[in-house]
């Protein structure tokens, strides 16, 4: 009883087990892929149907050494993400997602361009996306592949990217990381920029679906975009490590989903790559050739605040969450935090930000008395 | 180990404890009021000095029962304040916040007029105002008294409004509060309106200072609004009761501090107010008299994203928590998020989404496909 409390005073209102066939933790073992479950409640309505969709997030080791030739890593990580989709699909799983740049190592501490610009592929036509696409078809899964996108159309520049695909192995779609690190190992505005593609909301089969990738969490307004556009799930892929973020990675997922009434998916990279060359982080330590440990634990969160249990630190893992898209609205109903969140305020104390000439609203004893002074007026 | 690894983990880093005067835990134990102390590790710098302050959260229970006739409840109420702030002078505080309406009963869930809305004062010159004044003169401390506000200028509206005291006693400034709940028995806009007066920040001899009261919590804009403007400390004054906010609670005033670089101060109500009249509460069970239990539980974030462990659920508390504001700068040089988060491009989307015709940013396939039929161009 105390425990029950204790645990919805922590993690929200409890969750439910959902149901999931026998075969799934056998080929779970085979693949050394851990499988968490876990669903969140919703209330009946009297004009909507439940609109259930359960959702899939992959977590995964880098599969082979960072030195291992381009097209052996990408058969390697090819095959492992045919278990993972295999396993999802057993699981009834509707919209699958990848962790960021999940078709390459996390290479952007390095600083060298050669080789890991070589595994920039085109969204759209891609090897990894062809790939995926055929798999989405098969299994009617909508499929998110966050990956290293080289922009052939325009001067071949490079991008952080999440495509989506949809169930019937069609592009439907990208998005690229609006907001780009410049942290600890994080040096990704060496080979990319920041995002040009807006706040996308993807409509599926399965529900409006957005991706704000990585870095992106810690922006507020970010999350925001998608909730504007009317997101209900917005997916988060990471590769985030412990001694940066760790404390902070329970927190700002869960608070998205609980500001903006979506359920979000935070899903992170596990362990630890070792690079060929040595390089700085511009921390004063002595050079070093790993990026530290990606510490995993990817999870859901609904809109009433309520979260699901994390996936492993050191594993890989997939989570299958049951979610029924009628609880945002019910949320949204219920809190009125849309209602009355007061964007115009906002789109004006923006705009006045940004300009040079900017003041922000400061009250001073000293301005007080100069106005008195002047006018005899009181601020 | 493992112990100081998860707390990690769940809280950030590790904080300190301050060395407090013996006879403060005397006085402590005569007034009934727990004090919890907690110190948060900056970095030093070359060119600033450490810029420590302290802050005195305190929360306390309606000291009388709620029919109580005012004036009797407001000498109960300044007898508490005046041993709080005794106590928190004895331990240090430079900078003193009360709870929201914190001179009253909590009494909107009963939607009466009368008596409440005599409660109102001016902001300026009410009797609350004046006596604090004299003790912020006393004591050499800057306070915060959220009250309910009269205003006699405008038509004698009512407000949820923050007055700031300096340390030299002088009226600094008010803030009313920026979202009104709509929400359970929080029949707020009955009584007042959003406020009017922006995103103040009080810049005082402890720092620059901000009010976000209560519900304005749940709305990540208003936090951000307290941020351009300049603040290192964003005091969160509320009233809210367990079955409605207690998981989220750890989470709101958390995260904005690691969003927006400053310290967050979430201060709470704490135990349970009987009305005299009976009252529904707009969830179908049976009229009652009580407002269900303000669960306490006052905190303090850094903007690194380390918290301090919280006040009682149940008991009045004064959490007496060491900062050096140094931190908030630090922490913005370290993770880049003021540098990184494009305002510019959310003023513009801030100001298309209010318009009537806002068309959300909603990738479909059957436009896509539309759009093939009449160009052979894809989206």
């Amino acid at each position: 009883m105390i425990m029950k409390k204790i645990h919805n005073i922590l993690y929200g209102k409890e969750t439910y087990e959902i149901s999931i066939p026998k075969d799934v933790s056998e080929l779970s073992a085979i693949s050394n892929i851990q499988v968490v479950t876990c669903g969140f409640n919703s209330k009946g309505e009297q004009l909507r149907a439940p609109r259930v969709v359960r959702v899939g997030l992959f977590q995964h080791q880098h599969p082979v050494s960072t030195v291992t030739p381009i097209k052996e890593t990408r058969d390697a990580l090819f095959k492992l993400a045919r278990e993972a989709i295999e396993l999802a699909f057993k699981g009834g799983v509707n919209i699958f997602c990848f962790q960021e740049a999940w078709n390459m190592p996390f290479a952007f501490c390095t600083r060298e361009k050669s080789p890991w610009c070589e595994y920039a592929e085109s969204a759209e036509h891609g090897p990894t996306t062809l790939f995926l696409a055929e798999l989405a078809k098969r299994y009617n899964m909508v499929i998110i592949s966050p990956i290293l996108e080289r922009d052939d159309l325009h001067c071949e520049t490079i991008w952080n990217t999440a495509v989506v695909i949809d169930n019937h192995g069609d592009y439907l779609g990208k998005h690229r990381k609006n907001h780009i690190p410049r942290v600890g190992d994080f040096n990704e505005s060496t080979y990319y920029l920041e995002g040009n593609t807006g706040h996308p909301v993807f409509e599926t089969d399965y529900g409006k679906i957005a991706i704000n990738i990585c870095y992106g969490r810690h922006h507020p307004l970010n999350w925001l975009g998608f909730g504007i556009n009317g997101a209900e799930i917005v997916f988060n892929p990471s590769a985030t490590v412990g001694k940066l973020s760790e404390p902070l990675w329970g927190i700002e997922a869960r608070n998205a989903a609980i500001a903006n009434g979506y359920f979000t998916c935070a899903i992170n990279r596990v362990g630890t790559e070792i690079f060929p060359n040595e390089f700085t982080s511009g921390n004063g330590k002595p050079a070093h050739k790993d990026f530290g440990h990606f510490y995993g634990s990817s999870y859901v969160a609904a809109p009433n605040g309520s979260r699901s249990p994390g996936l492993s630190r050191t594993k890989n893992g997939l989570l299958i969450a049951e979610l029924d898209l009628n609880l945002c609205r019910q949320v949204k109903d219920h809190w009125g935090f849309q209602m009355t969140q007061r964007l115009e305020m906002y789109a004006d104390l923006l705009r006045s930000a940004i300009a040079p000439e900017f003041i922000p609203q400061v009250i001073r004893k000293r301005d007080i008395k100069q106005n008195k002074g002047c006018s005899g007026k009181t601020q």
